[in-house]
């Protein structure tokens, strides 16, 4: 709009020379001073903030990261600035998804994959997230448009139907968006969680994590598809159709349930569960369930990817009561998945390597460090005195036993020893087969 | 805009006309394109929906509060429209109390009452709500922006100091701002919580419920204060500084712990807190724990308000283990607070009265209603066979004892008629008095 605007200063400036008589300037003067005010109105429209190359922990208030760096400073993780390396899928874009991409967004994370087909409607307003003027946009591009003005330092990919062109600001096609349950869109899908333009560095998939914040079962048992495919962890979410329970789940392939290792007990069976709101009734939803499970969601890819506190496996939410149930589910041995199956087999083939790494990295915890006082001052000069050795007793180990009698079992001494001598150097071999078989298995 | 750019047409037009060349007139044509092409320009950028009369439970995609409808529906509330009588006033418009804002407008609150005497930075876009665009306009000015364009329902108040022009828009001037913990500040606080203007005709305060969203001890303890003045109820929430937990907790005066009969162990002496984070250290911040926080205070508000679910009285957040304790603080009866040793006074003298309503209305559900069938079909040809009444036993009651016998304690039934008739009345007289106690309370 500016560019224009200046384009008529420049005409009206034309038009003044060209007029014969100059009692008509005044006129022309009157016009410019109009366009020049609405040059400065279309100004003061919003300007993005520049993007930022380094993470600085400064206390200023122009610095939009000060409050996350602070959590190095207070503890909770060792190296925040990672976040920067780490990609994320979130495959619907709904009032969970949105919200997940939302926080993420604003934590300055490296990248984000958003896929979902649909577009935004008024009806979607009672979530968070959306805005009414976005009403008729794809759900992928209002998001785009929102989280690029919010950070402009994550790196956005709404995932399309391959070489279909980018649909952002172009009119409403919704057959260029993406539908993950169709076999061009599942093909689509697998070829972008696999990319690693962004990290070619990156062992494994090109995203760190995968997000499910669909709201039907078919969708769900496609990421659980791919992600058994990819061997890629992953984590669910939903919301009950009464907007009054949700849950998060965290998925490892091989290593706990899938999705069809326990299907859910009731699930739409001959209809498309897609268009039962159409037929005039619709779930109930709530900005507060919502928020709360993208909330718990965010929360835990966090802790999984910067590794601060314990990532759930499986945590609900009960908002009537405000319970909160945790449990783990094991993989199922008959899992009607085959890719699943192929996951459990490999977890249970490396579980000699994983107890070696375990081990090797238990003891090297366990090593001697140099040793500091634990408090460095001594204001009451208290001093510890040992009485484990009563005085003239011998100075050999307090388990030495009295004439006559012998341990039935070696000393726990004598155990621990003979353990960090030989693990290490097996723990280590195990380590480079295991490293062998991973890349085999990515090489597929 | 528009208007602008019409009065320019407008001039344009009379221009050509006072032209006595008539060759010069393709120019003014061509300018007049242009501004035309202006106009529609600036007719594209967002429009607000325009208010709806009553909510609307029709599934359609235009309606947007067809999913919460949907929760009458379901069975989870019993009137949701009634949410837009209610008030609710939010002290702080950071990370949780902006979200909370944000959740209430979707949900189609009544009124809204917003305090907060800061500005927005860049330094809290690693928090939801507030966008980069906004960046040194205040906070409630911002947040009524976004938030009327998300509802336009609503009824948006940012409260500013009395006699005060209203900030929005205007060059930014924070002596305009409420600070509630100045002398002046308080006072406003105060008159904006009992003005009526919103529903004249309820009962106490002009408000429903009072959420605290501050995040120091000296706004805390304003709110609080001003909460047991006016016998107000009201929800705490806060996040701790390192970012990883959070707690809500429901106050009634005198029936509850106030925020003064349990204070935390250590608070700041000596200096405003508020500069601490000026000194070069701030505290950490986090979407997701402000997300969940904020999430379950609305929730929470939700139940309070509708009249469902168990409204929890203290409810803690621990994200790194999702941990959520919960507990109940009864008040302390060497409370330093006068006004909340007085509100714990009327509730201890009301107790007879509020236990008499107790009984009325459990007697009131226990009355025998008409009874309808449990399964009103009968696939199965299922009878029920009556075994109490033996053939050939009298149609007295089942109670009946052999001659002789009497009973020691009056019968379940007897007591319950004799209670029946006598306690709905003296009930009924309780609750008047109980009404009248009330009313002098809010006159004084």
């Amino acid at each position: 709009m500016e560019a224009e605007l200046k384009e008529m200063l420049n005409d009206l400036e034309n038009l003044k020379r060209s007029l014969p008589d100059p009692s008509l300037h005044s006129s022309i003067d009157e016009l410019q001073l109009r366009v020049q005010h609405l040059t400065d109105l279309a100004k003061s429209a919003p300007v993005r903030r520049s993007k930022v190359k380094d993470m600085s922990a400064e206390v200023v208030d122009s610095n939009p990261y000060s409050r996350l760096m602070a959590l190095q400073r207070m503890g909770i993780v060792a190296n925040y600035e990672r976040i920067r390396e780490f990609s994320v899928a979130i495959v619907g874009i709904g009032g969970v998804g949105s919200v997940a991409a939302e926080m993420l967004t604003r934590c300055g994370v490296g990248r984000l994959l958003l896929y979902d087909y649909d577009k935004v409607e008024l009806a979607n307003m009672n979530r968070l997230f959306f805005r009414p003027e976005q009403v008729g946009m794809t759900k992928t591009d209002a998001a785009v448009q929102t989280l690029s003005d919010i950070n402009p330092d994550v790196v956005l990919e709404a995932i399309n139907l391959m070489n279909s062109p980018n649909g952002v600001g172009s009119e409403l096609d919704l057959s260029y968006t993406l539908n993950i349950t169709t076999v061009e869109g599942f093909e689509t899908f697998m070829c972008s969680l696999k990319n690693k333009t962004f990290r070619p560095e990156k062992e494994g998939n090109g995203v760190d994590l995968v997000l499910s914040c669909v709201d039907n079962y078919e969708a769900r048992m496609v990421v659980n598809q791919a992600c058994n495919e990819l061997n890629q962890t992953w984590m669910e979410s939903g919301v009950s159709e009464d907007a009054v329970s949700g849950h998060i789940q965290l998925l490892i392939p091989g290593e706990t349930a899938c999705f069809a290792c326990v299907p859910p007990l009731v699930v739409a069976s001959g209809v498309d569960e897609r268009t039962l709101k159409r037929e005039g009734v619709c779930a109930a939803s709530l900005p507060t369930t919502m928020g709360v499970v993208a909330g718990l969601l965010v929360q835990n890819t966090l802790k999984y990817l910067l590794k601060f506190g314990h990532v759930s496996r499986y945590l609900g939410y009960n908002a009537l009561k405000d319970y909160f149930p945790t449990m783990e589910m094991k993989p199922n041995p008959q899992c009607p998945n085959a890719a699943c199956l192929e996951r459990q087999k490999e977890y249970i083939l490396a579980k000699p390597a994983r107890e070696a790494e375990a081990k090797a990295k238990m003891e090297a915890e366990a090593l001697p460090t140099t040793e500091t006082p634990l408090h460095a001052d001594n204001e009451w000069n208290i001093s510890v005195v040992d009485d484990s050795l009563p005085e003239g007793s011998s100075s050999q180990s307090s388990d030495t036993l009295p004439q006559g009698l012998v341990h039935e079992l070696p000393a726990a001494e004598e155990y621990k020893h003979a353990s960090t001598v030989e693990q290490p150097a097996s723990s280590a071999d195990d380590l480079d087969e295991l490293r062998r078989q991973l890349e085999a298995l990515n090489a597929v």
